[in-house]
């Protein structure tokens, strides 16, 4: 839905977002590479550390979907989008929701930032980063159960 | 230093870059964040989740810093700069080096992506999230030991 203030940049990136989404949820890995830049940077949640290019994230994506739930949601919250000229950059929060019964896939959200550059007049994400952070007391990751409740360890403890 | 193939805008968000890295190498959390917008959104490598502002930012540095080494260095690699018009991304390997023996702040690579937004003719960081990714077979932080060798861990024995 177009926001009254959202340039024709931002809502183009805010196409390619929504886009992914519905690719995700009908577990369409073309779909969710296609708008990926062939020599895309990928920072996942989960290692590699890092993945470059479109086709070793297509496999991966391939790789990962049999442990998905059978069906699920994408939910999306928080978008910020900015772009000019011909470069652009996003940030939001992703949750996969599980439709057949409790999955592991749904236990935190994600943060996800991505930079986009239009080539040729179409957009194209050319870098995405995906996270949760982890507790340096222990190493673990820090779940983010509710986006709205910030917790964080008693660093007070620290040494 | 100055790439052949950069222009203006990608230089200067270099020099923020440089700036940071001085200022935390420095440890001097005034300089930071000096580059950061007011209202700057910060996901970092650990809890909370998010953090807002520039203030707040600077006040997590400033009690952070009594758990670093006495002397460190800030090293970076793989730096990609894309900027048009007001807007840029940024996005890098960072590593904090200790000088004063052995320091769990050193144990791995953070993967650095940040926003940028052009204002009143100056740069201003709007957006940092640093991670490392986490091992979904037992939620253990990944670390980045040598960001030359990508490792993963054996899915293979995914269920």
């Amino acid at each position: 839905m177009a926001s009254p203030t959202s340039t024709p940049e931002q809502e183009q990136i805010r196409r390619l977002i929504t886009t992914w989404t519905e690719a995700v949820t009908a577990k369409d890995c073309d779909r969710i590479v296609a708008d990926y830049a062939d020599d895309i940077l990928l920072y996942d949640a989960i290692p590699p550390y890092k993945t470059v290019g479109k086709a070793a994230i297509r496999k991966a994506w391939a790789d990962c979907m049999p442990h998905f739930p059978e069906a699920f949601l994408v939910e999306l919250r928080d978008l910020a989008v900015h772009a000019a000229g011909d470069v652009g950059v996003a940030h939001f929060l992703c949750h996969f929701k599980s439709l057949s019964g409790e999955h592991p896939c749904g236990m935190t959200w994600m943060r996800i930032t991505e930079g986009y550059r239009r080539s040729q007049g179409r957009w194209q994400v050319i870098h995405s980063h995906v996270s949760v952070p982890f507790n340096p007391m222990n190493s673990q990751a820090w779940m983010i159960g509710d986006p709205d409740v910030v917790t964080l360890p008693d660093y007070g403890k620290c040494p």
